[in-house]
């Protein structure tokens, strides 16, 4: 993992990195004083790491709890390369939506692909965050993310013991979302947009009934996918700090 | 409305009182400092003013931010006299619950009757309640609830101006109310036990629905209907703080 930049403001500090084909950005207090956890912030599809959202979120974090918090530009996005199959997907969806048909199959056949290639750079990314001095093996790790930062998540949390809770945005669900839900049992919430006319809930609901959770929590709310409130990011906060309390802390 | 006794206990005051037939309690800070807004509290059927999970609320409420809780007996609950058909509904519904037989249509029934009569009983008390020296006309009012005090909640806060936000716990649904949600407008949050056996999930789901508010929120999370968890009860303490501040504030 290689740092190629570093800027600071408002008590934030922000480091650009690179880890092989992976760029991606860590957020933590200038100060030096953090608090668990370390958080994994997946962005959403036809984002990057830094969708507005998304740093809005970490900045939340960082300044208001000290949260050291994580980023990485999914394949195909952000400052990655986008290769041909990237391309004829980004276009469908494109095309889909200009026709004013469904484009959740297509969403979901992309993200899935792109989640599979994900998964082991979020590893290896975790690998190369935990080899930091600020950040131990002891430090309590949880994942955020928001459509395709979902399904990767998903995926990622099923799979990787070192996730210990996770919060989830609106996604399109298929079978292999709720088969890896189903694997799922760290403590996890779910926020989902009620209004939103391409929001699937019926699918939203079977996701949420799947996790293997014994705390689990449903949060829906009137209107869209954004802005996502400043009550909701707080709610979200409180939530890991809640999960993710250092175990030897003071 | 009389104050039948005073005691403090923690920095809380609470106060009982008595209203024409209706038992009462209020809670307000020892040290009279208080911040908007009014919290009307709904007790569960079978329940009273001062059931346990009523009361914590009423304390973290009144100890961490200044609120001003109020709630009175349901007719035929706690300190009033039941009629015989109290007792007969009450009986229906223990033989029920002992045969193993569904009791939401008994309890839906019961409910519906007992708020149609608690509704006025609410309005004369915070008629009362607004005449009181700390609570003027300014002061925003919410109504909180669980059960019995959910349908009594609901049919208030469909006709009542003064309540301006509203958090409901879980309730059997009928198509009364969701009738009642369909013209409720003010903010609202809606907190329901997933895995409860006896819940109505798709019920639920339907007066999440009905709600014609611009802000609503539904907070569905793991387990029974108790213990609520503390977190809950903070978010909801949030919840008004953020509906309910006083628009006059300094």
């Amino acid at each position: 993992m290689q740092f190629i930049s570093e800027t600071s403001s408002d008590g934030v500090l922000e480091r650009h990195f690179i880890l092989d084909e992976i760029t991606g950005v860590l957020w933590s207090p200038a100060s030096g004083i953090v608090s668990a956890p370390l958080l994994l912030a997946g962005h959403a599809g036809g984002m990057h790491k830094k969708a507005p959202g998304l740093v809005a979120s970490a900045i939340h974090f960082v300044t208001n709890y000290g949260f050291t918090v994580a980023a990485i530009d999914a394949p195909g996005h952000g400052d990655r390369p986008r290769n041909a199959r990237d391309q004829q997907w980004a276009e469908a969806i494109h095309q889909a939506r200009a026709a004013g048909e469904p484009i959740s199959q297509i969403v979901i056949d992309y993200s899935g692909s792109r989640a599979q290639r994900a998964v082991p750079e979020w590893q290896a990314t975790l690998d190369a965050l935990q080899a930091l001095p600020e950040i131990d093996a002891e430090t309590p790790i949880g994942y955020a993310g928001m459509t395709l930062g979902v399904v990767t998540g998903l995926m990622l949390t099923a799979v990787e013991p070192r996730i210990a809770a996770a919060s989830f945005g609106p996604v399109f669900v298929d079978d292999a979302l709720v088969e890896a839900a189903r694997r799922i049992t760290v403590p996890v919430e779910y926020r989902i947009p009620w209004d939103d006319e391409e929001f699937d809930r019926a699918g939203a609901i079977a996701l949420f009934a799947a996790f293997a959770s014994n705390e689990k929590s449903l949060h829906a709310r009137s209107g869209g996918y954004q802005p996502v409130p400043e009550y909701e990011r707080d709610s979200s906060a409180r939530f890991f700090a809640r999960n993710l309390a250092r175990r030897n802390a003071a």
